[in-house]
């Protein structure tokens, strides 16, 4: 830290993305990337002509990719804003709706990066405590006073609240914006998007980064109310108007309107989770149901730490929690059949010489 | 504006981009950008197997291209921080070095961004008046005990300062950070770099969207002591980790290491800017001497908005200042030599038609 950091800044602690380690040779099961490559029509998009334009500026407004979510949805234009990852979209509604006058809600389990946006905020923050279970109740979640954030499915439990729950929390908090971060929803759980048309104060945050297998092209979006979206616009366009560059744009637009292959995509890895899920269970696991592309699971006789050290000694990355509550468990993130029933043999290997 | 965006956001005037049309016919001299196509070499990165491998999350700290940066330049990584173009590099450094305990000065006309940075952070801004001749006069900017942020080459004058002068700044005000933004700087400025080694307290701004011809792949960088690099990673960190695309680190990492393009690039704007401001100073415009890619001039018998308007009717977009002191003049950025001679004709016939 310098001598000139800002006050307000001197106790961040800033947010740690999972290992992504120089050398390939890694089972990379840690980040819950995608294990299949972008759509096929996103690599037409980046391989031609318009490549060769990079000298000019992208479409401030990225309306081209835009318009191929808000059809998507049904939605109208002015109910989208496309943001560099989702990150940036969760940071401007952190910055937009929260503040002075208003604290935030969010459950004490869940993405890691909010108590840091709330630190970045100055922000009074309330963490609401997950059920014994894990679960999320809807029912604490009311007439907070605050902003309230809500990942769902939630990470890293993988477990989600049907729509009608969502609805009861957006309903029980007129007065403050609800964020929902929709990043694993693709994955089986029920969208709160159908919903926008009908509150005034309900965001929703998706990401091309799963199940559109865009991680390393950084696009995701905010859905909401036309005047919540013109709120968080005028904050981007405070800080960074021109926040997706033009190969962004292309691929998010050619990503977005291939519904088969995100189909193809999906369909795959939910048919993989549950396989696994079922196989972990019989080696003696405990396995939170997931709607996510991921499960969050507790191994036999060995803690969280120890069985991902196990496996990082044989070339399996994963991620556990050096925290209380969650130190027996896991996150694995749904790879390949392949990548699944490798780390099964190595988790057999593991769980044997422990015998 | 909604109901809920944060009392502190209710008066931002979001930063306007120069008009980026949707329809391609026009000959764009409004943006600064580069008439020349990317280096060959980042066509080429961008178009082997890294591209196959989007699904992947990116190296969220920029390892390769911080590198060639680092190299460029002689040096350490830990002085260097890559950002989603330099407007984003310019937003962390107003956010970790200025706030409740110190405001920020800047010259009264230079960047258009960085007054709305300012509303952004809530910031106390000090303007400082540019002198008649349009110059910033470095005595102005002493012991502020403020902030400061100087554009050099100044924008739209293009006017720019010697090192020394620029040193006479960051010695006057020890305390605080001098941030010097030197996105036009390879165009004919003395850039700041060599002194980053020697104070604490400068932060130098570069971007690949000008001299690199990657406007359209959003990358910047902030270079200065570590302290206060490690500053603006805390920031970025809390903000947006994986601010970098996968194509905008290799895209980088190549244009930067493409010594002899780069040369032949700055060269050939530079040779166009100074045929043609002494083209426009023959038939009676008033030129200011440019050190960027683009030139400040006023033109003989018709103000900054009608020439503008005349222009575009005629195909060709420039840019003019509805400001007081500003309303003779427009900013033209400077494109292809054919671009310039079209430019050239089409104001013959527009000065013409006045007479």
């Amino acid at each position: 830290m310098s001598r000139f950091l800002d006050r307000r800044y001197r106790n961040l602690t800033p947010y740690v993305p999972g290992e992504q380690p120089r050398n390939p040779g890694y089972v990379k099961l840690n980040t819950n990337e995608s294990p299949f490559p972008p759509s096929p029509r996103v690599l037409q998009a980046l391989s031609g002509e318009e490549v060769q334009r990079l000298n000019l500026y992208p479409d401030p407004e990225a309306w081209a990719v835009r318009r191929a979510v808000a059809e998507l949805y049904g939605l109208a234009e002015n109910q989208v804003m496309m943001t560099n990852g989702s990150d940036e979209a969760l940071a401007f509604c952190f910055l937009a709706f929260c503040g002075a006058e208003k604290g935030v809600a969010y459950p004490s389990v869940s993405y890691g990066f909010y108590p840091v946006y709330a630190r970045l905020c100055s922000l009074d923050a309330l963490e609401i405590p997950l059920g014994e279970d894990f679960t999320i109740c809807p029912e604490a979640y009311s007439a907070l006073g605050r902003t309230v954030v809500i990942a769902n499915p939630n990470a890293p439990t993988g477990l989600s609240l049907s729509r009608d729950e969502i609805e009861e929390i957006v309903l029980k908090n007129p007065d403050s914006v609800v964020v929902v971060d929709e990043a694993y929803v693709d994955f089986g759980g029920e969208s709160a998007v159908p919903l926008i048309g009908r509150y005034d104060n309900l965001v929703v945050v998706q990401t091309c980064s799963k199940s559109r297998n865009l991680a390393g092209m950084r696009l995701g979006f905010a859905l909401g109310d036309a005047a919540l979206i013109a709120d968080l616009n005028a904050v981007r366009c405070s800080f960074n108007p021109y926040n997706l560059s033009r190969p962004a744009c292309l691929a998010g637009e050619a990503a977005i309107r291939d519904a088969a292959y995100f189909r193809t995509c999906t369909d795959r890895i939910i048919r993989t989770r549950e396989a696994f899920s079922a196989a972990l269970r019989e080696i003696g696991f405990s396995v939170l149901p997931s709607a996510a592309n991921f499960v969050f699971a507790a191994p036999p006789g060995i803690g969280g730490e120890d069985y991902y050290k196990a496996l990082r000694a044989r070339g399996v990355l994963i991620r556990y929690f050096d925290r209380p509550g969650l130190r027996e468990y896991v996150r694995i993130t749904i790879g390949s059949d392949a990548q699944m029933r490798l780390l099964l043999e190595k988790t057999t290997e593991i769980l044997e010489e422990r015998k």
